[in-house]
Parts: structure tokens; sequence; C-alpha cells
């Protein structure tokens, strides 16, 4: 027997702060005559929840304005960006990137470091992004401050104390890249780790090509394949937090060699390397050999077009399994994928392999839109806590504001 | 933006009801006191939650006994099962079957026909459905009450409104099954239909192989292979409520056609056609081919030693392919597949294929362990209404205990 908690009045309490701090998140300023009607509380119980938000200074409330609706003009609550900040991090197979950002998804400051590919020492990976967190940590203002720490991975991901198993295009394998980072950067907050399609799925729900989708596929597709599954609003976890490994779905087992040791999986016949291979470039020729690839697709060369015919075919297998396993209503094509969307439309809009895709509603494919979604996703997982329960944050006493928090809220 | 609802005092009421009926309902009569050590919510609480339960002749108390530790004995609570009752059907490949079911799964009455396969006629079975139900109906005592009507069913479902879309091993497509039994039972409950799979991973989780599992699947082997899937305890439905076909997993693209039209799911190597097949047996045999195969295995066969060698070296692809997507703890093998477990353990303890399934704490598979998952789950879809919200059922005003439950419940 699982060992059931009871519901008390202190999570009705919690629940409705973060209904609220997630719509602002998500969704900008808001009157609280909107909250109202977004969440279905009445006018009271929302005035008391911006307040105690407003206390800890995630809201701010400004002057009551006239809606153009009947009624009393109604204050517009927007989210402070000058005091709760996270760094985020991310870990790539060419690129290490950092950035500090404030609720709502507002970038403060950003800085990238490109790297050669397959030579990531771990050592030398953590000193940098040390370098990278110190510079965008060092332009933050006084009043900022540091309240989460989010790192996204290409690779597989332990979440509960941030322990990458392995990261086949990284070339590591048991990594206590939390630990690690935990030692060098100091700062006594919580970091948390994802993998990067995980983090990529999502930045791409909350402020990118997702938003308001409750049943959502995120594919990373760069030199790896990897999945972030959104279920019913939900992030799919798994009992480790190694779900959505779409990448090694076998589907072609008498084929080529995966990275991860097995055979015929789905990455290796849709990932970069695979492109590359189709298209007669060298399977290492990185970005630049894409970029070509792409470019000569662009003014019609045959080769190129074929190349991305035969990825589309492949591509229509794995989006078949995805649709059949996982029924969401909309897949985002992230990275590479996404570049590659505009040549895939014939094969992907029709997938000619599977009929059980066709006696429903169609999935809808498309691109992604933010353009690092892995860094932003990586903020998101550090914002998670407070979003979570925004009474993490404790509130400050300052006058009028703070003696009303005093209330009950429920 | 979603429009997401605030929690109020009703919904804090009816989770602390739900979760007690749902802990009798999954592990049988339990002790006020242990209700309060499971739930962590106060006494006077959970004597206020039963007392509300017990108004709605959903429990019963029995007589205070000492428990052998400190303190004043504790009532002994139990489901009652001369009330509230749930027509189960299951409509399955080559079988129909109806069963009548009291809370705790407690079956009361059952009947099942066996008919030939592929000659499923949606009247006829309707009819035969209808039969077998005035069947079971006919035997409940006067005290009972109908309160629901779930029903399992070999396709692919709309769950919202009951309307199978696809079921290729019935040969149906689009049968309004919900709607067709509503007009033949003439009953004025809630019909919930679902995938058979997905019946026999809800049934499986509360009475069978996978009691107390947050995270698992469930694989129903017969005719067409069909997979239920629990996430974070909650069944995975997808946008329309297809979610868990992975039997339609493209695992040999070049392979197989699948009745589903598609070509090389993973059901052309691992359904019961595919074992046949391998055993030279003729692919339409049926469960007397299947037995015949299994008992020269028994004796050591070396056909049938071979054929389920083979099966089982699929069987590893697609559990490596579940594995990488869903990160269960469990999966539970059904029908056929629980059948030849022990002729697999080989390939399945040690997948050959995939890497991924090494780096981290091995997932579980074993076989189902309840006789007829589908039908079993059938009356859990029936009683998942009042499970979820037990005031759902109206409370009695008989006296002294309806009294009780007019004090606020928190």
């Amino acid at each position: 027997v699982t060992r059931q908690a009871g519901v008390g009045q202190d999570v009705v309490r919690r629940v409705n702060l973060s209904h609220v701090l997630r719509l602002l998140h998500a969704s900008g300023p808001r009157t609280r005559a909107e909250l109202t009607a977004f969440t279905g509380l009445n006018r009271s119980t929302v005035a008391a929840l911006v307040a105690d938000l407003a206390a800890r200074q995630l809201v701010t409330e400004g002057e009551a304005r006239a809606t153009g609706t009947p009624g009393r003009p109604s204050p517009m609550v927007s989210l402070r960006t000058d005091r709760h900040v996270v760094l985020a991090l991310d870990v790539g197979v060419d690129s290490l990137a950092a950035a500090t950002v404030a609720l709502g998804g507002h970038r403060l400051a950003h800085v990238r470091l490109e790297r050669p590919r397959r030579r990531t020492v771990v050592d030398t990976t953590i000193e940098d992004l040390g370098t990278l967190a110190d510079e965008v940590l060092g332009e933050l203002g006084r009043g900022h401050r540091l309240v989460g720490i989010g790192v996204s991975v290409a690779g597989l991901v332990r979440t509960d104390d941030g322990f990458v198993h392995v990261a086949p295009n990284l070339g590591w394998r048991d990594v206590a890249l939390a630990e690690l980072l935990r030692a060098r950067l100091r700062r006594r907050v919580p970091i948390a780790v994802a993998n990067d399609a995980d983090a990529g799925a999502l930045a791409e729900r909350v402020h990118g090509a997702g938003r308001g989708v409750d049943d959502l596929v995120y594919i990373s597709g760069e030199v790896g394949v990897g999945g972030g599954v959104i279920v019913d609003g939900r992030p799919l976890r798994g009992v480790g937090g190694y779900a959505g490994e779409i990448g090694h779905i076998p589907v072609d087992v008498d084929g080529l060699p995966c990275v991860c040791g097995a055979v015929g999986c789905w990455e290796t016949r849709v990932g970069e390397a695979a492109l590359l291979r189709l298209a007669g470039e060298p399977e290492e020729g990185g970005r630049d050999a894409v970029d070509r690839v792409l470019a000569a697709a662009e003014e019609g060369d045959a080769v190129a077009l074929g190349a991305l015919e035969e990825l589309g075919r492949w591509m229509a297998v794995g989006l078949a399994a995805i649709a059949n396993v996982f029924d969401p209503q909309r897949i985002v094509l992230g990275g590479l994928h996404g570049r590659v969307h505009p040549y895939l439309n014939g094969q992907v809009a029709e997938p000619p392999r599977s009929e059980l895709l066709t006696v429903r509603e169609p999935v809808q494919i498309v691109p992604a839109v933010l353009a690092d979604s892995s860094l932003a996703g990586a903020a998101e997982l550090a914002f998670g806590a407070i979003l979570d329960d925004p009474t993490t944050v404790a509130p400050q006493r300052t006058g009028a504001r703070a003696a009303r928090t005093q209330e009950p809220v429920t």
C-alpha cells in the first residue's frame, strides 16, 4: 500500500499562490480582474493572494486602471524582475552557455562559449561553466537575489541528485554534475539538472511553440536525438527521471550501431550524422556541413534534397512511434529537426507507414520557436520550486503591504 | 493561456474522501488508526471522513478493537459490498464477458461467452453483451444499486464518449460502442469505455502485479499487442485517449504488413500469429495452437523452444523501446506474454540490444497475476467516478450516522 498524504489548508494556499504566479510567468502582466476570471476564485481571495506574492517581492501591483468593462478599475499585477533571479547553464555537445534569468523568462545577461566536439573533459567543462557563471552573475544589480541554478545537459540524468549516468556525445559516464558545480560555484541555492530535451520541452511549453498544450513531445535533434515529454500538463519523468529517450527507440534492428551501444536506434537514422552521410558530407562535419546541406537544398540541389527526403522517411517512422505511444496534441521539432522541418512536410504531414495516425485528429508537427530552448529550460527548472510553491520565498516585512499578508489566504 | 482552476474547501474534502476510499479499495479493511497513519490527517478529521463515507453507504464501521499498540481500541473500517455495484463488460477477440463487481474488486457474478474470431458483427455483439449483462444483473440482491458500467474493448477508443475508432482484430471501424450499449441496456448510469490494455493496467495496478507501482507499463499480448501505461500514478491518456499503442511501434520497417495498415509494427513480431508462424503452426490456429506450442516447449521440443527464443529476441527489442521511452519501474506482461514469460527470461533479463537499459536500475519484467485483467479493469473504470469523488453518491439520512455528516469535513 502506498502511503497517501491527505490535503490540508496549507496545500490549498500553496496551490492557489502557484496558479497565480504561473499564470503571470507564462502570459505576462494581468489585472486582478483577469486573475479572478482565470482562477475561478473570488475577488477577495485573489486580492489576498496577490498581496501575499507582493510581500514576497515576487509581483508588484500597479495603479488601478479602467478595463473598459463595467465595474471598478482593476490594478495591474506584474512580475518583479529586479529581485529574484536564477542562473541557467547549458552543456551542449559543441557549446557551453550561461544566463541570468528573472521571472517571466526575462533574460538579464547571456554568454556562450563555442568549443570543439568530443573534447569535453569534465574538469575543464566545470571550470569553463564556472567562468561563464561568474561573468553573468557579476552583472547582477544590488537588489537581485539568486534563488536557484538550473542546468541542462546533453545526457541521461538522474534528476533526484543531478547525476549524469551517461552522455555519449560528450563522452561522459557517471559524472556527479550537480555536486561538481556546487563545489565550483559555492552558492547556497538548489541546483536542478535535467536532460537537454526535457529542459527544452519545459521552455517551449511555457514560452514557445507549445504554449497552452498539455500533451506535448519536444524533439531535441542535434548530434544526438532526445525527447522531452509533457503528459497532461506535467513532465514525464519515469521512475528514475530517464523517460523520453525517443532517439533510442529501435526502428532498424539490423541497421547501424548507435553511440549508446545498441543497434538501429532512431538516432542512427535521423541524427546529424545520418543527414550528413546521406548528403555525401563527412559525418563529423558539424554545423558547418549542415549549413552547407541546407544551403544546397535551398538552391534546389538534387543530392541535398534527396538526403532530406530520405531523412524525412525515417522521421516519419519515429514520429509514428511517438504518436502511437504518447498520442500528443503537438510534436515540437527542435534544433536540427526544426531547421529541416520545411523539407519534411511531405512525409510527416502524411506519414505513409501508420494508419493509426490517420484514424484520429492528426498530430500537429511544428518547429520550435525559441533560439535556445535548452538554456531557457534550465531557467524554468531553476524557477520550478518557487513556481510550484511561492511560500518557499520568505515575505519581507515592509509596512502596510506586509500587514495584509497576515490575513489567512485560502 | 490555459484556464487554471483555483482550489477551494470542497476540493480538499473530495480529495481526502477519495484517499480514504481508494486506500480501502486497494488494500482491504483498515482500522481508523491505520487510516490516520496512512493519510497523515488528524484523528478527528479521519473520523469525520469515515462517518461521511458511511452515510453514503460506501463503508461500514465495525466494533472498536484493541490493536496491540497503546491507546484506545480503534474501529475497523470496511467497504460495503451489499450496496453499490458496477457492471463490467469485456469485448475480446474470441470471447465476451460480463460481471457484477462490488467495491474492493469483489466479484458477485460472472459469465463468459466464447465465440469464433473475426465474426464479430457489431449488432450481434451488442445483443450478446446485453444477454450476458441481463444474466449477471438478474442475480443482484434487492439492496444492490448499479452505479456505473465499464467496458473494455480490444480496440482504439476515444475515451471521452466511448467511441471505437478502429478495432482491427474485431474488424470494427467507427463503432459508437457506449451509445449502442446505452440503448440496449437502458440503465441510467454512466458508461465508461477503454482499450483493453488500458483497463488491464488499471486492474493490475490496484489488485495485481503492479500494486503500489506508480510508473507501470502493462502489455496486453493476445492476437493484437496493446499497452496500458501508468505515469506517476495516473493513466497515460494522450490528447484523445489513444496513448500506449506500443504494439504499433515500428521496429521493422522493411518487414511484415500489420493489420493496422502499417508495416513492421512490433505486433507483427511478437503477437500470437508471430509465435505460431515461428513454431510452424497455422497463424489462425488460435488458443488451441498456442497451447500446443507451450506444451511442446514444456517437453523440450526444439522447434517450439526455438520459436520462443526468436519471439524473445523481438520481445527484447520492444521492451527496450518501452524502457527508453517511459522509464517504468515495472513492465507487466499480460495474456500471451504472461504465459511465455518463463521462456523469455534469457532475452528480457539481459536485453542484448540496448545499453541504455543497463546504465540504470533494471526495469522489473513480471507476468500479470489476474486471470482476466481487462474485465477487472472494466470494473475499475466504472468505479472511477466514485473513487475519485465519493460525494457523487448521495448520503442516506438514517438516524445518528447521518447526523454526524452535518459537521464540516475537511
